[in-house]
């Protein structure tokens, strides 16, 4: 009854062999096989520090949404946008999306603030020891900095915000993390900052811990919609009023209309984001492109702003306040999501601000296409041209 | 320099050849290989419906954490849990903290809600008409449950929930949708009803949105905590108090205090998720078994619990309120992911229930073991062995 | 140096002799007099159950905004609003709303639900326990509601909401409580009820409380904004253009622009309202007429919702969700409370729904008045002429 | 049908003759007496900056709650607490937590941040635009920090927060008010600061405000209760098990298992306070001593943290954010106010911390009382016993 643990081969466990031993006592165990997952191209000696007890992979179709245009700082120009996903639609969708933006002159995309946090809290006799000791703090930032830098190359401590309540101080570290997620990263470094912290000893201190909760990781909080986490990146264009009818079959005006339920409804049902998917835009992009998928959870957070001009052009934007990417590190090495970064020259070193804009232009895409085909009456019927619905 | 739109064959778009197509295209105008994107061994005529534009795949790494011991209402028994995942260290943690749950005699899991919504907005004249429209529809259920149901043949319309702001009335339909995930299922049987709805001719109604935000489809909301999206699912153990200075390096008093601490820090920064990284296993489930990687955003929300027994023992729950699941549909059937699936006999009817249990309970083992490495100190040293920052 | 504990008469201790006695101890011990406090016209024995130990008075300045214009289903015609406050320019600016929205034709305001709740959450072995509860709780509505009802004649327990998490079952009781705001209605209630189910004793109970936070009371909630708590209003009326410039000077355009700014603003920053300052009207309303200051809290929270019409026209409306208040009980029987309710012919039964209509028309007033003055940029400019800031 | 303005003295509106003329004419309409409300012993002449349109007053019963022993930094020793209020039970229910902190030696309470906020919009012609103008703001804080303390002695802006999205940049200026609450100062301040900032014709500007919901006045927010509003005060106490059983009629354990509870509760159903009802005694307490009541909207949230000891004593905490108060200005010196703050010497100039540490120790003790109430099964009876619900 009881199953066994999977083999594990003590010096050298990233081998097709291994992954085949496990394969074959999993499939013992459940009588099923599993043919196409050990159906792989990616060397099994470039995973470790990406899985442990590797088996075998998924195997996620992907496309090529676009081309979209896009004027960023880093991204310029015309991009194909490769997408994983197993959700009909999708693809059409962010790319009808593109058509209109692209028609209409083409994105502007601004990473507008950029850090990685960890936040470990400090626990103190009482509230008055837990004050002076953020004082403290400030007082010794430049300390603090360097022995958090000393664990990395790339990894600069921007600044550290307080936050209190009760009789304890969270110090919740902002570091610039180069081109790497880097959420590794700062937690080495946070760590070696407060090892740091507690041999000076602070008076009253009573406990401490790395992390408890107001990072955040992994999840979404007002305060990575406040203060961002990751990328802070805004897609914005001005659509002219004619482009809507041929491309989006409606208005302007049913959009703006639109956009005021939304903002109600988001409002009242306490969304994360007033947007309507942006989640299918970012975990599609993440998925080709070797993101962490677990950040979905932060970087499907989000707000959408629009203006009908007086001339009736229809001014859009997204802001997504925690898009957590990286072109190096991570996922982004292995040889389908590193081709897949490739294809748009976002591979490797100074290229994640770039794949920041191409993906905030991206998710603008997608919530015009899926605005419009609510507005126009056609969400249903897409669907059943192109997603499981069909019959 | 404007880039052409990506072939497209008319009649048979879903072919090797039409994907190596739209790869060359891709590569003549980045100048990059897609070369391991097109190794692939599913086959492309099954692709429809899932992927526009299929141009190739992406391979993600998968490994089996456990065996996971769980005494579900479905899932009875040990488990290999396959998780895909690029962020190392994750598929160890997760196993460790099914060591532990495995030793204290095994997770009960327990589905304790169930509905997939769509939540169309009628606006009208005034409040007062927007108002009497809502104990109309209360009046007429039945008829607009028929007309919903005329659309599917698994879906059932449960139950509508009525919110009202302003003259609009929100209708948020809850449907139990069998083993699929159901968005779409939804969607259709909800825009039928709304057309019944709309052919009685409501008094005073000025407009109608199918959708405004409040179903919430893609992101976390208030509304989806309390009322849940998808499954509503409830893990928990009792952990005796020896087990776990051994495994976990740590007490179950010391736990105790660092969830104190953690319950803290995700109220005041205003957190979805008092837990410390549900999206971490949730992602890596969804992604090895077929499931919409996008709905992480709504999955990866919840509720820690704990309590510290007299005796010492430790209980232990999570809650996770809007998991959506699917073991029929979607990308559930494509070749890898459906074997995923099949590892745990969870292909197929009735078998939605059961993957809910197990993911509920690998979100267990996963928090288990993240908040011990805080506690006892390990977490960066764990992620310098099996992580990206080993030397 | 140790404080005496205040004199207090056991059979007799509303009194002028009583209030005069504890005044002269605290005098004593200040050294600063307390004269004013002394002086009031309500009568000592009209206070048990509003107070106790009963010292003198606080007194709070009183105007009348207004008239205003109502075109409600129970307040109909033209009202003087009376508002309590010490904050200047506060009376000037809801009368200025007011004056434009009389001008206008009169605003439309409507009760759209109405309940009081409590919440007391039962604790069970394990969460199918609680979930089996929850199931029984619904079969035994009738017996639960006849329980609750033994212990009132105007409060009815309308319908139980269930919220589940852990091992918890969270039952929201909502009933109507008549003219009273019914807090401690509903508690008795509810305890009344709860009485009897412990008495059937559910399987795998484990612990049983009262309440633990879901009713929400004294605290704004996303519970009470989906699901209300007291009187769910709405205020709304449709604005000539051409009535803003003589009065506001400002355009309707304006002020929608303005509207899509704090929509974002409030969004982004986690704030329970889209409003600018519904706590302003509701206070001082509350204040003047007896109702309970401490549920400021939940009633300052709202929603506000405008749109601009094809012919200039500004369709504005403010949406409270959990407005608390009463026309009899608590302080509403006081003698200068009750006045200011008859001002306005709200005294006594009948009455609540009344008082809410005005309420909320009030607030609109204030919203329209403060929004014109952001936007004319007048803001600053009144607070100097009317408030603590003149020169 | 009409109803006529009230009247107005062009040059002298503050008499008993203007205030009696208009209770005339609305006695006068509704045919009921205005009496009471034009007994008063405050001077109408010390009105202005208070009200417009005064017309008599409302009064509230006061007593005393206390002695409370607290252990402030300003605020040393016992103290009789003024709360006007017209709800039974909360007086006796306040005294009561006194009664124990007392017994247990007295209560620690710490300001631990102060700021005021004001909260302008600027608005770009994009992103980019906008983000520079947040550098160009940091560049220039002493320059604008000049013109902000060019309308105030008092107040010194201290700091100017910056939040992003869309073509927007909010600067939430934080000053420090001296010991008014400083609304009025803050909005000033700000103005001649952004004229100064409008004079420099920063690039791209599009559009200004002076506020859009990012301060957040007179409504809870997020982004209070991260950077406060108002004083951020903390209250704090560890109590001798031994005392619970005698005063409270339960146990430091019961207490404990009920923090788990409440702590889900709230922030399951995404209320604003993990407390129970902190807005009884801020309202009740800013009600007697003149503060804004429309502030009960911030000053209501807050946190409450408790740790068990290892001998079985309970450390209890109350976290409030966003404390709004005031020992001069605003309804503080009208005759009542000032006497209830001078019983406690808490009127006029360096005294404003001193009430914030005797509000917070007050919320305090209203949580112990009413957490112990509900966990020994006394609320109810405790009503039925003082309050309204009384045979």
């Amino acid at each position: 009854m009881a199953l066994d643990k999977l083999p594990r081969h003590k010096s050298n466990d990233y081998t097709r062999d291994m992954a085949a031993a496990r394969r074959t006592v999993v499939e013992t165990n459940s009588g099923h096989a599993l043919h196409h997952t050990g159906q792989y191209s990616i060397p099994p000696e470039a995973l470790p520090g990406n899985i442990e007890g590797f088996s075998g992979i998924v195997q996620v179709p992907m496309g090529f949404a676009g081309p979209l245009l896009l004027h960023g700082e880093h991204a310029q120009g015309e991009f194909y946008v490769p997408m994983a996903t197993t959700e009909g639609t999708l693809v059409a969708s962010y790319s009808r999306g593109m058509s209109l933006t692209r028609a209409a002159g083409g994105i502007t995309s601004t990473v507008i603030d950029d850090a990685m946090q960890r936040a470990p809290v400090f626990v103190f006799n009482d509230a008055r020891a837990a004050r002076d000791f953020g004082q403290w703090v400030t007082q010794h930032f430049e300390q603090i900095k360097a022995a958090a830098e000393t664990t990395t190359l790339s990894g600069k401590l921007r600044d550290i915000e307080q936050y209190a309540a009760s009789k304890m101080r969270w110090l919740r570290f902002n570091m610039t993390t180069g081109d790497a997620a880097g959420q590794n990263m700062v937690s080495k470094a946070t760590h070696a900052a407060c090892q740091w912290i507690l041999a000076q000893q602070p008076p009253g201190l009573e406990h401490f811990s790395l992390a408890a909760n107001f990072d955040t990781d992994k999840k979404h909080s007002a305060v990575n919609n406040l203060h961002s986490r990751g990328k802070r990146v805004v897609a914005e264009i001005t659509i002219p009023a004619e482009l809507f009818q041929p491309i989006m079959h409606c208005t302007a005006e049913d959009l703006m209309h639109q956009r005021g339920l939304s903002n109600l409804g988001a409002f009242m049902c306490g969304s994360v984001s007033n947007g309507a998917h942006f989640a299918n835009g970012v975990a599609a992009v993440f998925l080709a492109c070797g993101q962490d998928i677990a950040n979905v959870a932060e970087s499907s957070a989000g707000f959408v702003y629009t203006e009908l001009k007086d001339n009736g052009d229809y001014y859009m934007s997204v802001t997504i306040p925690s898009l957590i990417v990286a072109t190096y590190g991570g996922g982004t090495g292995l040889p389908t999501q590193r081709e897949c970064l490739q294809a748009m020259d976002c591979y490797g070193a100074g290229k994640a601000y770039k794949l920041a804009e191409i993906i905030a232009a991206t998710v603008l895409c997608g919530e015009l296409s899926l605005a419009s085909a609510i507005v126009s009456n056609e969400w249903v019927s897409s669907h059943d041209a192109y997603g499981r619905n069909r019959k």
